[in-house]
């Protein structure tokens, strides 16, 4: 997988790490008691290689796709939401538009395989396909096409990082997403599909039972490798999962944070993170989504959410709203008196 | 107890409350998918009786104070760390000083107990005791003096109204308060003290083992009436606890949300609670600290903490966070689009 570039993915700095630890350890407060925000913070500077990097531009990646099993009713809203939301984002109405302001971050919005031309100033065009084709009945995609997906992923990130971007987010649409990523995952962990599907947007019980049978079939038909990410992403999974896996392993190329979402972006960090283990450094958690297949996919992970809202919009809200807990981190960091300044004893433990 | 104004509190306004979901069911994202950030502002409209009401103007309160227990070694920091972390709060270099200002968040510190003169600008002059006695000995102090440190906590909500502050975070400075919270909680939960106990600053299992002991102790010879609350806050608590028990009557009496922090804080929210179950609805939870009593704490209250840190620094940092994840709610609720806005269908169930 020369093209994917994944032999450049390096180690943290270790050594800048432990100098993180030592300024954390000088600032005014119990040895570690500021929990996820020194973690945060001390791989930041492993990842940056700067003891003092900045995080203050901000952008969401948002893949967008459709998804052809949509046809099988395994969703609660029509197709059309796909490329209407997509639109919306540059109108600044949706959920992550309002949560990334809050955030002062950006989005970057990919049309990667949308099913309508959804072509307008704030929409970045790298359509693959117009949309996959339907996993119950065959592959999604060829393994070319998903090859290119993740590519597309890469180029992002490094265009973004580029333009001066330093921290990332990552987010999708794609009605029909839930279904795609519950069939990756199932794989990729050997779970049983049940316990890896939910409602997504509000299937009913018997939306949910079709949901299920449909995914059932769709690995039983395509029968992906679980050994090879790639295969199964073109067979069961999508191109908003394939262009997010590309997201995960180009911010470690890179050498950039990125935030997992929901159940869909954690699917994909757990696809990027299946071809290359060490991309896991470069990755943090967001909220813990209401969709049973994320908490195992966190698991799989290893990782465990900032935030349990009980959110399920997707679209990246869960990391935009993280991105201020990022912040909140680096402020201590950066901002806090330390010991000396505050002519207190450092607090040992006796 | 008609001097503590209990009898003034009311309950949440529903039909308001109805009206805001309403609202939120109209925004462009599936019904009920921003999960607790729509409860907040349902729960916060309920409770400022305003359809569109402000979240702009928030203070953390910081009760500071003195706890006599700390003579048994119950704390891994030496005592003077309460009077210098109060003075340096108004320095601007202490952990909540920092976080409050990433939410645009001010300050207000009360001196109401600490054993030292801290007598400056920007530290208000509260002080009932310096410091209480050791409650292995005898009572931390007289039933007068906890009532009036809980109608300090009171006065201090109604004079912050009065400035127009219109959402309040609860933080404390005091060593020696998880040893009291523990002792609290764990009365009024009817809990053994173990499942109550952490290691505070930073205990190694000696330290831990003798504050269990010290605990017991204090239960036993002051035998305080788990059917009343101000007995158990005069025998076995503390002047910050009662002081922010004292907050969360006020939140309730002038009608503002008000977070709790960590394990201090939580337990003076129960000590509210307990005197007026009502009280509840104006409380909301922001961090789950790594104190273990603070878990049962919150469980009794029947809040899930939003965020998962694992931070023990206190002073209010967490509730200051959490500040955030207000802003986020309301953003959301005030600046999404609506269906009608974004031409597409609402999603219904199937």
């Amino acid at each position: 997988m020369k093209n994917l570039q994944l032999e450049r993915i390096g180690n943290l700095n270790e050594k800048l790490m432990n100098e993180a630890q030592v300024r954390l350890d000088s600032l005014t407060k119990p040895i570690g008691s500021l929990g996820e925000l020194e973690k945060v913070v001390k791989r930041i500077v492993g990842i940056t290689g700067d003891l003092y990097p900045k995080v203050d531009k901000k952008t969401v990646v948002i893949m967008c796709a459709d998804n052809g099993v949509v046809e099988e009713g395994v969703s609660s809203c029509p197709k059309s939401v796909t490329s209407s939301v997509t639109r919306n984002f540059t109108k600044g109405i949706t959920a992550v538009n309002v949560l990334s302001a809050c955030a002062r971050a950006d989005l970057a919005v990919v049309d990667i395989g949308v099913d309508d031309d959804v072509e307008c100033e704030g929409i970045i065009n790298r359509k693959i396909l117009s949309g996959t084709s339907n996993i119950a009945r065959g592959p999604a995609m060829n393994r070319d096409e998903a090859i290119r997906a993740i590519e597309t992923g890469i180029d992002i990130v490094r265009d973004l990082k580029q333009k001066g971007v330093n921290i990332l987010g990552t987010g999708e649409m794609g009605v029909g997403n839930t279904t795609t990523s519950s069939a990756v995952s199932s794989v990729l962990l050997g779970q049983d599909v049940e316990l890896m599907v939910g409602r997504g947007a509000g299937l009913n019980d018997e939306g949910l039972k079709n949901k299920i049978n449909t995914i059932r079939k769709a690995i039983e038909i395509n029968r992906p490798d679980p050994k090879d990410p790639i295969d199964v992403l073109a067979k069961v999974g999508g191109l908003d999962i394939a262009g997010l896996a590309g997201c995960f392993i180009g911010a470690a190329i890179y050498r950039m944070p990125i935030m997992i979402d929901g159940f869909i972006s954690a699917t994909a960090a757990l696809c990027a993170v299946c071809l290359k283990p060490e991309i896991k450094n470069f990755i943090f958690p967001s909220h813990g989504s209401q969709e049973p297949g994320s908490k195992k996919v966190l698991e799989a992970l290893e990782m465990e959410p900032f935030l349990n809202l009980g959110m399920r919009v997707g679209e990246g809200t869960g990391a935009a709203i993280a991105f201020q807990l990022i912040d909140c981190a680096f402020s201590a960091y950066t901002k806090m008196g330390t010991f000396g300044d505050a002519q207190i004893k450092q607090y040992t433990p006796q």
